[in-house]
């Protein structure tokens, strides 16, 4: 038993000098990215008309931002000149409906859709959602998401920047570049990530285990 | 008669002065912007395969490169995971098959392809073709679009720039930013023309009607 214990106390030691080297190594500028297909978040009144009155959504993945989770379920959206089918539904659900779109998408459904921050919906156009018990017209809340930074008060003050700031970020590689007008959102209820769509991604050939930097 | 001739002389002036001036308030530094969706070039060999022994196809544009054009022909390509329907093919034949797809499309149709200038397909993958005549595998050919800036020498000496540098383009608005590496390629059998794919255009929120700037 001494051997074994000799054995895994050496072990142990390798493996938490290993981590804290890992640790010092690692750049803490870098901020882990998600990307975001097109997808929906609804309000309780227009998911009881799209899937029928008291339905309950069923999660099938945690997001990385906390208490956010992707649904099963999926509904149509539909412009004047066209669909788009399987449209994923993220959960829990909001205030307002809010759908948001990938640029490319604005030409299939035929509608004129601005960069907006989620949440900031006046002006927006509305859109025609399809469900499997009826469908819903909204007023607004149709938009492309403006690229953002999630992070907590403590990320923001070691990373130099504040709630609501506007910054730049870069990305390395052979379609590398700069992406201008990043907004931070900073708050407790967060996650350290940078979020940007999937047209965004691809156009710099970046995915979800990709790293990216503010600049200064 | 002399009365009409006097009003004639003096909008001639007041034309050619308008003229005059717009030429002098253009910024002779902005360059247009091309957008390319997916699309295919063809060897003699393989159009004979998918369209049928001297078939000939039908031009419906010329597009801003002197000599090239969109074809009314269409085909699918096809990869392990999916196939993309309607794919355009651009005239006239070349001396190697080369497919440009998006970097989107390497996730439906199951491929992994670099980012490539065109012409450059050393150890690229290969992919499925169909046409309304037969099929063809290409061992090598497809690749993303490197993004790139063509232009005449005049126009290079102008902008301060020559053929093969790499350099990095500006664009402006609320999802603008900066693409790295964008290759120069200036000859005689150019136009200026800056080609981005549509990933790279929507996720800058540039189209057609764009101008960018080379950053110096």
């Amino acid at each position: 038993m001494d051997k074994y214990e000799s054995v895994l106390k050496l072990l142990l030691e390798a493996v938490q000098a290993n981590m804290a080297q890992a640790e010092g190594n690692a750049d803490s500028s870098e901020i882990p990215v998600g990307v975001s297909n097109r997808h929906l978040h609804l309000s309780q009144a227009d998911m009881d008309i799209l899937f029928g009155e008291g339905y309950q959504m069923t999660k099938i993945k945690d997001l990385s931002q906390p208490g956010q989770y992707a649904c099963k379920e999926t509904v149509t959206i539909c412009g004047s000149n066209g669909a788009i089918e399987k449209v994923r539904i993220l959960g829990p659900v909001r205030g307002k409906t809010q759908v948001e779109i990938l640029a490319g998408d604005c030409f299939k459904l035929g509608v004129k859709s601005p960069a907006r921050l989620s949440g900031d919906l006046q002006g927006t156009p509305g859109i025609t959602i399809i469900g499997p018990k009826g469908s819903v017209q909204t007023a607004e809340g149709l938009i492309v998401a403006q690229r953002h930074i999630h992070m907590t008060p403590q990320d923001a003050q070691r990373l130099g920047v504040h709630d609501g700031q506007i910054v730049s970020i870069q990305v390395d590689g052979p379609r590398g570049g700069i992406y201008s007008n990043v907004a931070v959102r900073a708050n407790d209820a967060s996650a350290l990530e940078c979020h940007i769509d999937t047209e965004e991604a691809n156009a710099m050939n970046v995915n979800s285990l990709s790293k990216i930097k503010i600049m200064k």
